[in-house]
């Protein structure tokens, strides 16, 4: 794993870009990850990564450099501990709505006492060259990893400062697309859409209040400084698909 | 995806047919996609499909005219959304024994304010030549695309006019040998049974009466024209497997 | 299927080696299954194992000899009907840490009336010869297979007898790595940990006075005899890795 | 492998069935393996199978109980010995036209001083619970694997006796289709001609005049009697496509 | 396959551009087959396409509307006709050094009594729709399908004229990349190099005078105009990764 | 690529150890290539790699530290350019009996002028980093790479010096096993045959006289010091199975 993580990259203020991959190729990604980007994010949400691919595509990311990232499916935090396991370092769950949602990913992404995880990261030590020290890894990786969860709702905006308080949540991740249909109560598909940026810029602004990150999935990239200033240090940007 | 939708047809009275496919294999899919069925249903729940394989399996179907059909694994929601991703058409639930079942299937299924479908058909907007169309597919899709529930427990036929007045479900699927095991309390697996035929036919008329759609499998062909007058419009009927 | 099944063995008194699979390779799962393991566990939830693999891997197992055992993610419980449909033997579920759990795992383990597993075992026949009898398959199988609970936190010991009452569940099988981290509130990993051991012969203590059967982890070999004493009669052997 | 081999059986006046499998999934072999007939031939002539599907598939034939047969490319006589050395019993060499090309090919399927197969037969050993035999395996695998030239042109007719005499080729395979376009000189492909028969009983009558096999592929399963008749003993009869 | 052969549309003066394909994954084909190519090329040659790769790709590249083209690796003509028998349209050999080398690629590619292509394409003729009509099916693929034999050394120029003459040869496909090295006898890889383009008018001049085609990897697309008016009418234009 | 390459460190007199992989599964190969190993040699002649199991192995070697190395089936020279296009740093060819496999492998293995290696390594200079230096690639790779060809018959053996003089064979590989099989004149498999010690050394002795490498495979790990005396310093120590 990069010495300097993805959690204190982004708390000393960089801007960070993440390259979206839906492609479910480990060369794909190994191309993908060569390109630059500072992370690479897996989707199994709406990409076409599985528990397989991921598994494969986990050192396709970390050979080329940058934090290997992982989107799980809605509510599969059994996957969240599973990506973690296979030496993801950061885990998206989509569609937090709901405390408990945020109290079950959280639980998935952290060890006793924080959280859940049950132990067997044979793999991810493995590709960490840290296969020999368990009891190091067992004190260091609830601070290591990035639990991001995703805010796209009305609910969740609504709940927003609870589930930032959950302890194990690392931050928030702002899913446009889908905040833009919530917002217009289905009428329409924006992710740019100027109506939403205040409620967009308020969700920063509690992350930041909370000690905890913000993320958002960028569609148009000249929005990325504009939302750097709202307090955002991690950026989607687009897919091998277009 | 075709200009005529599998419940459009169905609405129509058309006796639609479905083949059964349980080996995850896109040749496989593609040979069967050829034999000139209605349709084609990718088994995950018992059969050999996983996320992997329908991804591959999709264009398979479609490639050879059939409507693309997913059965998902029981409780799977997380997979419909994804089914439908990757281009299905139709996902059918199993073991839907509950009203909250029928309400995550439904919120799974269909995009806001209907249900909580998130924002990202990337794949399948490609796959139906739609990519550059978000609009139009959000307008579109909640009703293009069929969320069948599973009736096949004692507890799901007392229900089954909630069931069907769950707003995003568009139909019943009835399974006549889980049905068979529940109607004799674990005694009998026989899905031409004919002590049940009567629930079996009343399920269809309960659909009928809630303006939705009645479809089920079929182990003995005779039993179709029977089930047809009953008001069933999709058949099953059989795997590769024999 | 072996004539003479894994819980017949157990309930006879044997010491019972499994394997740990972690590799999702049947090239791999076939040569293992042939170095004279009672059994060969595919890990799916730290070991890299899928859907796909253990489909592919459950024959390779077979071949050799030893009983096929699946461990599923947490709360996959989708997964152990699945399991058992490519014809696994015995489901280990992991993290069973309440009396929900338990209930959810044996419904999802056996068929009614016991539980609600759903019919459809094509490929399982079909692996076991017993393709052409279906009545004989729906009487036998919820003996034949087995469902056994991982027991390791201080919630689930807490609740043990709770846990082993439910019918369907067969027995449980005890994790001595995350048991300690639980044991230690987070501080130490440490399966061989002495302090806990008192708790874990309690735990055999309890699955025997339910008549039911105690399994576990074992990372150093030299403690099978004293966990045998117990009542264990399962022991896990180390993985692929190591 | 089967005590008895598929050439003892040849040579016993056995009329046996083989399979021809195009699929290359081996959760299909597996099925196809327990259909009843005597082998499995997986075609990576004009079927699906590859390098790595023919690993996988070659131990769900010998799991069903068939022997398992290869039929190699055009040529490519390297994959003929890797075929022996996943646990093929017999290959089948296509368009076997020349001295040289039997000579090749027999090289490539005998251990010296017969032939200069490469030892290396890890997989095949363990596949066969030989795996700690070496010596013996050297000795007996030479008269234990069956090479098939495959005869299916002109040309081949025309040197039929000096194929027939190269050591270690072990009997002819016919190709009634391709060898109907070459008795037609392009003009029409139908495998059942009646004008060719003649001397497709000549080829089985120069096959047994020279104390080896002969096989071949049958479209109309109408004619195994009579070519039963001539001296052909191996049947191949359609795939899984038709 | 395409009413209009991709034979037929460079006879008619079409410019064509192929996509060229080096990720052997076939949701990316299905996504740059939707790109607006008049074909794909998938390379096996240089690219990471396997025989396994090739039977996946091929039909996603037909469902966009392309022409499916193979490039075979050096020498591997049993792969020539196995890429017709997956449904490729058109197959590029690299390095057709010798007369030789022209005479077995085009043996591979046309049926008697032109070649020696074995009969056996039962997966192309269902992605064709064709799979009824075996005799069809000779009689017309031997002109419906293309064999370009590339033209990429000092050896290969020399002897255009008898390439070009050999039945069943219907082009050659210049690769300016390697022709550079050899225009440069190892010392410069430039594939725009001023120094040869007079070498490469003069192949297409060739193959115009044989009435035959003549075909190009482009890697200045600013060339295509030059090189159409040398008489190129198939142009390949960068891959996935460049 | 490692900085200094094999061959460097072959000539500097270091005793190299390879491991011997003969799972195609890429998650073996990453355990197995952090195990300390110098090198990693993906086996395609005996053992299950397949053309895509290499291209996904390839990068599981590099990312932990050991010289890839791929041997090819026998003959198979246009794999042998593949490997190294899939950034293989050395290749292994089986049996080379003559001079002209020899250099046939040779052709393979080198750009022009010394060989007739075809331009198109883009998956290499990717996994390299040098992806933006075409032309130092070219002046690079022929003394970067390494072909060694086995001499494991006694036809080979009589040739040595001719294969050893062939431009662009850079040094033998001794296969021990194969030896015995000749030296005995297929009598014995033994590789550690005391008979044959003695060509074997002289083997090496041709191979030092030539300015070229000597390797071997060793059964017995006992004999490792004895032939580095000889002259050998690459040595395969046994694969995954044992
Ligand atoms: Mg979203
Ligand atoms: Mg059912
Ligand atoms: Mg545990
Ligand atoms: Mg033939
Ligand atoms: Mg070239
Ligand atoms: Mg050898």
């Amino acid at each position: 794993m990069a010495e300097t993580t993805l959690g204190q990259r982004m708390a000393a203020g960089e801007a960070l870009l993440t390259a979206w991959s839906s492609i479910p190729e480990p060369l794909t990604t190994e191309a993908v990850a060569r390109l630059g980007f500072d992370a690479v994010t897996l989707d199994m949400q709406h990409g076409g990564h599985s528990e397989e691919s991921v598994l494969r595509a986990v050192p396709a990311v970390r050979m080329g450099g940058p934090h290997p990232i992982v989107r799980i499916p809605v509510g599969r935090f059994d996957m969240a501990s599973r990506a973690l396991d296979f030496g993801a370092e950061c885990v998206i769950a989509p569609m937090v709505n709901t405390i408990e949602d945020a109290r079950r990913f959280a639980a998935a992404m952290k060890y006793p006492p924080l959280g859940e995880r049950s132990w067997g990261a044979t793999i991810a030590m493995l590709r960490s060259g840290a296969a020999d020290d368990g009891q190091g890894w067992l004190q260091t990786q609830n601070t290591r990893t990035l639990a991001l969860a995703m805010i796209e709702t009305r609910e969740a905006l609504a709940i927003a400062d609870d589930i930032l308080a959950v302890d194990g949540i690392d931050g928030v991740f702002v899913g446009p697309s889908d905040f833009s249909i919530a917002w217009t109560r289905g009428a329409r598909i924006d992710p740019s859409l100027e109506d939403m940026m205040e409620a967009i810029a308020l969700i920063a602004a509690k992350a930041t209040a909370a000690g905890k990150h913000a993320a958002i999935y960028m569609v148009d990239p000249a929005l990325v400084g504009r939302c750097y200033a709202m307090g955002y240090r991690l950026f989607a940007l687009g897919s091998e698909y277009g």
